[in-house]
């Protein structure tokens, strides 16, 4: 706690030397990333608060941090006895932070903050909202830099070529896409910043972020040229050779902002995915910005035949895991001491022995009883709840493997027999997770469109989830990858045939338990009609539905015929990778049933 | 034909006189109104198509008419011989008219419209459009309006007034709520112009258009004053009375445009239902116009408990009408000579038959068989099908009343048996309009977010329809009422509760048979949990279903539940206003049915 306080005196002092009355320190990187490497966590080291999202404002006499709600008792308890403030977002009286600058800064004062981190579209945000006050903007500084002493490097990690066999398409197959579409645009070049895109253009993965295998670089794509801006100690002579085989041009990554501003005509970038410094030096050099989604992040989602193939083949491995677990889940669940930190650690465990495995796609989470109620929970090893005989266990976790990325959640009811209140949760959700993997639909629909089919059980109660139904998965890359989306709110994108996404509705109740059922769904071809085009979802994940909490007097024919096809194509697909005592295990988990 | 060619011949002199290049003539008038009074038939009177909508487009040597799938037949015949041009909208390699003038026009020519018939939003687009080749724009000459002799004058007919025990508020009431939002909003005046949300705002209705009951006139409400402008020989002593006690200001209809010129300050106006020429005379003299939804359009969706009760009665009333006719219906056919346009007749004969009524609240839809494949179609007295006793006949229609407006679709299966795929299609529209209707959401839904739930068992099938799921309806007013509806497209507004829409699935085989089945519904609060209010529809339509098209083998058993609440509640509804044999025969229509 000292600690920070001296670490804000350090900033108040070096803000003063720069007259910057204001200063605004959002999470991200300087790819604006999900995810970010220790060399970037500002917000972290200087208010001790450690969750994935926050902002912080600093002023001469003031320091806020605006979290939002998964962070409320996180953020409260690390910011203790320091002189952070804490705001809750979306909570009654309190302002956001763009309002919060508007309410208290002074006319003509000046706002300063790196602009090398914050994302094209929230420093526009920022301008629209403080127009009427006249702020200056400063955003040269990366002011926490200057004084944090012993920071983190950015990652040096090598990098390793994702092979065409996992690929699908050689690099040149994909810059020519990208190149048709920039000349149907008139655009003269395309900036890329984020780190899955520029993956998966050139067929690299890294290890440079935690859970997403992406590696720190930049690309400017011309009509002439591709160049891939990376620290080339990172590169071995396969990387090298696998880059320069496609006439790719390597520059170092500190050349990225100098190369910039050679840049003239049309460019395209996508102001989410960029930061606010690469759109202003385009601008100061006469160069015209062209603000939208990148060609490259619309080519990734549609999934190619041999990235379907080897997400196949990864979900095959990831049931197989899972299943493994589930075992010993059940062998050992009230004979054995276990928590939800123990848990984690042996459904990594268990993941860690498929073939190649690379690591977890996100942090694992196990939730027990009542933390199944908080969505983004994340088991302490102190603090973990012990798991006995008894109640739901929530477990969200996912693998990245080379030829895939997988998301799964699963429910797993540990005592003999669920509640009334349980199974009709249950099987609610479960009716919903159906019900989205069954529709069908024309081409053209959009998330927003179907998003209802996966709540409508719940809503009947007056229950409800406020996160998302769906999002895209990447192959062998980021487990929330853009740009397609199911959910309650409009997205313009419509989901397209080779899509991924996943089909997880939930519903939380505080205190009690909660309850999320997860799969990742591929868009796939119904039917062509004289309607056109019909869509449809196929399964990936490959992992038996825990049935001892389903209700199934609420359960439809139609629903129960579901189950009983999903649970033979699971065994079908997993049973030729398991031992006889695995598979007899597995038979009785998918074993057919009847109304 | 000839008189057509001779138009254009008076026309392009006129344009020649006033030197301009390209006359564009919408089909709206200058409230922008959905069906408009002959006076404003322009498009109609220089082209010979009749349909609601289209467009014109005249140079020297070019005449082109665009409009939409349901007129590429009657406009292909209606310009048949003329020097017109057909452009059928989407479909392939044909260009919409903005894109047509972007292509055709030269730089720096003159384009005309009349600015007192375009709404803002659309001129704004044109400007948008046509910005690359600078043309100038002539918006102050009505061509039309010059060369047309014989032209109809406005209506004179005399307005009334809807009681305050049919609209549940005063004048005054409305008022003040509308300043309330106007000082929220720091508007200096609103303008309105939609025909509608002046009705509802003053009491008043009219018979100046077909179908809707509403009068010619514009409105200005400032913090001090609200004016009517309206034809003041539309008045008589009670409708005087009733506005002067409520202390608003009659000027005459042609003062409008004059009276804006004396606004300033910050003028709210709705862009999609105001004319071009309104938002430019604002403009000119230094008013700062503020686009957006009009709060009386808000206010008016939200039916109070006064329309409401109104609405159930007017419901009772319709539905005792279709009971009526569809007893003669079945009574008579395959007996006596009918077809569509005399059965049309025969359902306006029994509406007119109900108390407080007004009118048709659109025109009659009898489709037969292929016919009703067409989705607007209107059967003409010489041209119409022979309905015999055999196939579907579809019936679209509603009535205007006093105290309420319908809008109902019902299905009658005139054979003995249905085919198995008209069954299956029959029994899947059936299930979505249950699967909406039987719907919970929370508070905040959009439409599009249930749309999916009309749709699910057709899409199921590869079929599906163009038209949207729902619309709002007005009470004894428009009978296509917004902000509200439930449809594949994004509209930001939520349902909200005391809002009516209506639940129309379709599904239509070229050729064969058009189904669809209409309801009314309207909002009401489901139940309130921790996880906030839910929402649900209540039924305001009350009509019996015909069952002889339904497959039995695909309803659920909670969909039979519904039907059988459904009709329960139609008999408890409807037998009190019915005599011995309608009884009888509605009880046998709505009798109980168990799988």
């Amino acid at each position: 706690m000292k600690e920070v306080n001296q670490r804000l005196a350090l900033l108040r002092k070096r803000m003063q030397e720069l007259s910057i009355d204001t200063y605004l320190i959002p999470s991200s990187d300087a790819h604006i990333s999900e995810y970010v490497a220790d060399h970037w966590k500002s917000r972290e080291w200087i208010s001790g608060f450690t969750g994935s999202a926050g902002t912080v404002i600093v002023t001469a006499n003031f320091a806020g941090l605006w979290v939002d709600s998964r962070y409320f008792i996180q953020a409260a308890k690390q910011i203790e006895g320091t002189e952070f403030k804490l705001f809750k977002l979306r909570t009654e009286n309190t302002p956001d932070y763009p309002e919060w600058l508007l309410d208290n800064m002074d006319e003509k004062s000046k706002l300063g903050f790196d602009g090398s981190v914050l994302s094209f579209t929230l420093a526009q945000n920022l301008f629209d909202e403080l127009s009427d006050i006249d702020v200056e903007f400063v955003y040269d500084y990366d002011v926490v830099g200057d004084i944090w002493e012993d920071r983190p490097s950015i990652p040096k990690d090598k990098i390793f070529v994702h092979d065409e066999k996992f690929a699908g398409l050689s690099i040149n197959d994909k810059l020519k896409q990208l190149l048709y579409v920039m000349e149907d645009n008139d655009a003269d070049a395309h900036v890329l910043s984020a780190l899955d895109d520029i993956a998966w253009l050139y067929n690299i993965r890294g290890k440079d972020i935690d859970y997403n295998p992406v590696a720190i670089a930049y690309s400017i794509i011309t009509r002439e040229e591709a160049i891939l801006f990376i620290d080339t100690d990172k590169l071995d002579d396969t990387s090298k050779k696998h880059l320069v085989d496609s006439a790719i041009s390597i520059k170092h990554y500190s050349e990225f902002y100098k190369e910039l501003e050679t840049l003239s005509g049309y460019i395209l970038l996508d102001d989410n995915k960029t930061n606010f410094k690469t759109a202003m030096i385009l601008d100061r050099n006469n160069a015209i910005v062209v603000e939208g989604l990148s060609p490259v992040t619309e080519f990734k989602a549609i999934k190619n035949k041999t990235e379907i193939d080897g997400l196949n083949q990864a979900h095959i491995r990831d049931g197989v895991s899972m299943l493994r677990f589930q075992k010993w889940l059940f062998e050992n669940v009230g004979k054995i001491e276990m928590d939800e930190y123990s848990i984690g650690e042996k459904v990594n465990e268990f993941r860690r022995l498929g073939e190649n495995h690379l690591g977890e796609s996100f942090e694992t989470i196990v939730g027990y009883k009542e933390n199944g109620a908080i969505v983004h929970y994340s088991a302490n090893k102190e603090t973990a709840n012990k798991v006995e005989a008894d109640g739901f266990l929530l477990i969200d976790s996912g693998g990245q493997y080379i030829d895939g990325t997988t998301d799964i959640t699963r429910m797993y009811y540990l005592g003999k027999e669920a509640s009334k209140d349980e199974k009709r949760d249950y099987t609610n959700i479960l009716k919903g997770n159906i019900a989205l993997t069954k529709a069908v639909f024309p081409e053209g629909t959009k998330g927003i469109q179907l998003d209802v089919l996966a709540r409508q059980f719940i809503w009947q109660e007056g229950q409800n989830y406020l996160h998302g139904t769906g999002h895209g998965v990447g192959c062998c890359l980021n487990v929330h990858e853009g740009p397609q989306s199911i959910r309650m709110e409009e997205n313009p994108i419509t989901l397209k045939k080779g899509m991924v996404v996943t089909n997880e509705p939930g519903v939380y109740l505080e205190g009690k338990y909660g309850i999320r059922i997860e799969h990742c769904l591929l868009v796939t071809t119904a039917k062509t009609t004289d309607f056109g085009e019909y869509y449809t979802f196929e399964p990936l994940t490959l992992c038996p539905i825990d049935k001892t909490a389903i209700d199934f007097d609420l359960m439809s024919k139609s629903e129960i015929k579901w189950i009983n096809a999903y649970h033979q194509l699971v065994y079908d697909k997993l049973s030729p990778n398991l031992n006889k005592e695995e598979k007899e295990y597995l038979k009785l988990k998918t074993i057919t049933f009847e109304k």
